[in-house]
């Protein structure tokens, strides 16, 4: 039986990639020179589409590197001399703080709860941060943090970059990159693609940081630091011999997305979370983990399973072919996490509701 | 038209490849979790494999990484306090070279001629050394060093540990692992399968060398030093979410290669190259770039082109669906690079072989 991916990561593919693996085998795309006129094409390609994609203005140069956990330590390493500050709310947000003390630095966590939404018009940034890292979508627990809470945070601190984790949200949130200073995400995720590819696009202030401390001997020099990554990208190669398959799927993925349209992409998102978190408003099977929902994501929904019987539930589904993520790590039990992402269809939606319909039958009788 | 890729990587695949990938869309290799039993008995399968393939002992862990590149950088991050010291004949060694210095460390590099054979009888290696990096195979030129020069290196030097690449020759060479202390390569090469995977292997005293500098504070904390790194690989994971389709193609060809069997697969590489070698000591085209057998690369056959033709003759051959690497860098004009690599078979050798007859016979006439 073809399974459905409800899984936050990896996750269901688009349905047109295996076409497009072949059309990659029948291309020669894997054999084909990372130095080649052909490769830089496919990488122009991909570039272009992601910022048309996601607005990402030319000053911002798009790096490829292999994963987000690469991402988070690279923009540490490249851009914070000695201060950074995090906003912590669950598994993903403390990998990158934990990324930033690994690498040395003084990084000050502020701590908020799952399902709440920062006090940004209040916080207190610390005097000589030199970067605010935060994750958007909280990929381990299913909380978002509204756009507009974190431009409030930038109006405050206009000096301050911003980098945003949007490993589980991309493509889905419209980012204004006049207020924003930085992104992430994988592949793997919103993107429908085989995991193995990371991509990282940061303000040509950042880049100016990174050479400004490679000249203050305040950071080491590595084929993956924003000078190298930037040297290579300006004509559309990497350093390294990257995951040319995956630049390549991202190419075609994207082109589709731009066909559909972003907007429709969108809105498509905002409806299938409707039909889920409807569903759940009113189910006996359990509730939606993040009550508020300003802050509850849109692309990783989280729900509590009543009585523990999360991974019965997920074990029933997987017997009807459809797979949702477990809660993460201690909250195995207890919750499920659906992805939400573009590669879903309203159908999709729909043959999960309906078994889980009559799973709650079951339950109920 | 179908074209043979002799390139020294990426290359060709292996033709089995196209039907893995098939494979791997039908069973949700690309969706499944990276923590999930499924993907660790990928992980598992693959490095067994790897180990009965190269005889890597137990107490090596294997390492999966991005890139050849990344495993230079993770080596010295992890082992060297402060001093390196790096054979350097060609571009490859000096990148490593160029990794320890850009990590700070006082890097001896040890330079001679692409073509010789260090004299590892008499090498001075500079008191306080930690860690010897040598380019067992070098890509942009094909010397190769004989592994008994290195084994004499470790003879007068038993307490500093070797790493070797041989990123462009594995799994050819037999490395006696009583005798070296760590290898890396990328699977776009010998392995026949698309870039985007690298693979390390360390010997424990290196792991704990890494434990130790952590406990000193002279290394930084990182998702892929070797304490997180081993954390995960002893229960067949990795930190950050890897490429699992090429993990999943890795394990598929190393299947394969243990079913030929490796003395096979090193006898054919000695015969193909054989094939290349008598042609080049003869013909008009050209002449192998490295005189001296003892030094020249079984895996990578480089070969001065006469009169500057090196362009000429790739595109011909081209034209013939016979693809072959071009110099490297300034030896563009001068050069080219040809891969001899398991995927590649006798009679592919002899179709280029064939090729290369006519261009000659059109360049006497």
């Amino acid at each position: 039986m073809k399974h459905i991916y409800f899984t936050p990561g990896p996750s269901q593919l688009f349905p047109e990639v295996t076409g497009y693996m072949k059309q990659a085998i029948r291309d020669d795309i894997c054999s084909i020179s990372h130095r080649s006129k052909a490769f830089q094409e496919i990488a122009h390609t991909c570039q272009n589409n992601l910022r048309k994609l996601l607005m990402i203005p030319p000053s911002f140069p798009v790096f490829f590197l292999s994963s987000s956990l690469e991402s988070m330590e690279r923009i540490i390493q490249n851009t914070v001399e000695a201060r950074s500050f995090h906003l912590v709310n669950g598994a993903f947000a403390h990998a990158w703080h934990r990324a930033a003390t690994g690498l040395g630095k003084d990084a000050t966590a502020h701590i908020f709860e799952a399902g709440t939404i920062p006090d940004t018009q209040n916080m207190q940034v610390p005097k000589g941060t030199e970067l605010i890292c935060i994750t958007q979508n909280e990929t381990s627990n299913g909380t978002s943090i509204p756009l507009k809470k974190i431009y409030e945070l930038k109006k405050r601190y206009p000096r301050i970059p911003i980098v945003l984790d949007v490993v589980s949200s991309a493509p889905y949130p419209k980012i204004d990159f006049k207020k924003i200073d930085g992104i992430f995400f994988s592949v793997q995720k919103g993107f429908g693609i085989p995991a193995g590819l990371g991509v990282l696009a940061v303000c040509d202030t950042l880049v100016q940081k990174s050479i400004e401390l490679r000249k203050k001997q305040k950071r080491i020099e590595s084929y993956h630091d924003f000078e190298s990554l930037l040297k290579k990208e300006a004509v559309f190669q990497t350093p390294e011999t990257p995951n040319v398959l995956d630049i390549y799927l991202l190419s075609k993925v994207t082109t589709l997305m731009l066909e559909k349209g972003i907007s429709v992409i969108r809105k498509e998102t905002k409806q299938k979370e409707k039909i889920l978190s409807s569903f759940f408003s009113k189910s006996t099977l359990g509730e939606l983990s993040i009550k508020n929902k300003e802050a509850r994501s849109q692309t990783v929904i989280v729900v509590n399973i009543h009585e523990n019987k999360a991974s019965h539930l997920i074990d029933a589904l997987r017997k009807k072919g459809l797979v949702v993520g477990s809660g993460y790590k201690e909250c195995k039990e207890t919750q499920i996490r659906i992805a939400n992402f573009p590669q879903h269809t309203v159908g999709d939606m729909y043959k999960l509701i309906n078994a889980l319909k009559i799973f709650e039958k079951k339950i109920g009788d």
